[in-house]
């Protein structure tokens, strides 16, 4: 099944995809529809033809959206750094969100807009110190998620948390796959270009905290809900990673896929103040 | 004015403080309070006798929650580093925040639960790319937060929101006390004691990026809205910097006030799992 939250006439619809239709089921958004434990037996209301439709982020208020650091084991490897005994978790505020055919406005504060594709989770159900076995069933399914990183703010001091909650930056999208559609996102593709180059390709076999892991140990700290987000990690190819260094720039289009579960295509526009 | 949320029977409510009373003033809490711009002029509801009252956090579900580090400017310098040319920010979630008056679980899987009296700042009008006086005008109060931190799992990594963002375990209230009492907190007591020993004990006018500045600092990288809340920094005396290190342990009572904006009086207790 794939998920989606659409925009209508000044509001918001969670829908279902199917075939060549978005059919509402009676819910504001996915967050929203996850909230109810009989999510998947919500009877069909409007459709719409899928061509049409103006996606809003999968989940637009998540209550919580952990983000982990350093996950892909090859880029860690590459790095010449040691493995991970835990994730490197950050946060973003659901005011970052951005939905996955967006405009990308680059702020007029940051010369250096970075690229991150990553793995999205979404939970389904209420997780407190879970083991990875619960946590597992706990999620309600995958999307694309662009961790797009201001580096100067991101950099600025030792906490990563100005350069990557910035205002509408970060897309998510365009469904939610239910995980029985992508084996649980064990193994696909990741990858982002900007115009056509591929600037990072890796795959989530090489994850060092799967999604189950990585939403069993933050139940460890604090309860996760319907609704909430994790972002699993980039692997490497970002522009800050590169020699030498490339940003984003007006005009370009980033375009961050995962394998069965769709692509964020953005177009990078400048900030109007 | 003095606003605090608090718990009736199933339910929150938004109260005024009035004398001995607190006088609900139709609103579910604080933060839904501040949401409405004519928050100020709210007709009376019912009273309940303020000795009896059961505290909620004043602002009970943020949509942001930043915190910042190293604030202190006679800490800074006592610790041998230098004045940072921009405000280190992290984050919690709601989830974390803790009652005035509620008990504390120090969770089972931390052995270094300690604690950080701050200045609470709460935002009482939605602000973006906002001037420090912009930023000033724009703040509905300001309260006691105890930014508890479990150092084990704030510095596994990089990155501290782990120890940060424990479910219940920041206290934050008792009121909102609005910048008119306490002329925007400019000079005000900053203290922190554990079973009666005072372990930290500081003024506001050391704070090197004023509540205006770091909510002015904020609002360039994401709107900031009603019932946002910043926790400013704590000074000196936290138990990781004592030697020898010292952590709480259940039985003992942790009392953060800052002068004229109330205290939280938090016991602490073992997880019962």
């Amino acid at each position: 099944m794939k998920l989606a939250t659409i925009r209508l006439d000044g509001r918001h619809a969670a829908v279902r995809v199917d075939g060549d239709e978005a059919v509402e089921v009676g819910a504001a958004d996915v967050g929203e529809l996850l909230a109810d434990p009989s999510w998947r037996d919500r009877p069909d209301g409007s459709r719409h033809p899928l061509a049409g439709v103006d996606y809003a982020p999968v989940v637009p208020r998540p209550s919580k959206i952990f983000c982990v650091g350093l996950n892909y084991r090859d880029h860690i490897l590459e790095m010449g750094r040691e493995l991970p005994t835990h994730p490197t978790l950050f946060a973003k505020f659901a005011d970052a969100l951005l939905g996955p055919a967006d405009d990308l406005v680059l702020p007029s504060v940051s010369e250096q807009v970075d690229w991150e594709v990553e793995l999205g989770v979404v939970i389904g159900a209420p997780l407190r110190r879970a083991s990875a076995a619960q946590a597992r069933d706990a999620i309600a399914g995958y999307t694309v998620v662009n961790d797009i990183s201001m580096r100067d703010w991101q950099w600025r001091t030792a906490q990563w948390l100005a350069g990557k909650t910035f205002e509408a930056s970060t897309p998510v999208g365009p469904w939610l796959v239910t995980p029985d559609e992508v084996d649980h996102a064990a193994d696909l593709e990741v990858r982002c270009e900007v115009d056509g180059v591929v600037m990072q390709r890796d795959r989530t076999s090489e994850l060092v905290a799967s999604p189950a892991d990585v939403a069993a140990y933050i139940s460890q700290i604090v309860a996760l809900r319907p609704g909430d987000l994790i972002a699993t990690g980039t692997p490497g190819g970002v522009g800050a990673g590169r020699d030498p260094k490339v940003f984003l720039a007006p005009g370009q289009t980033v375009r961050t896929s995962v394998e069965g579960l769709g692509e964020c295509v953005n177009h990078c526009v400048k900030d109007a103040g």
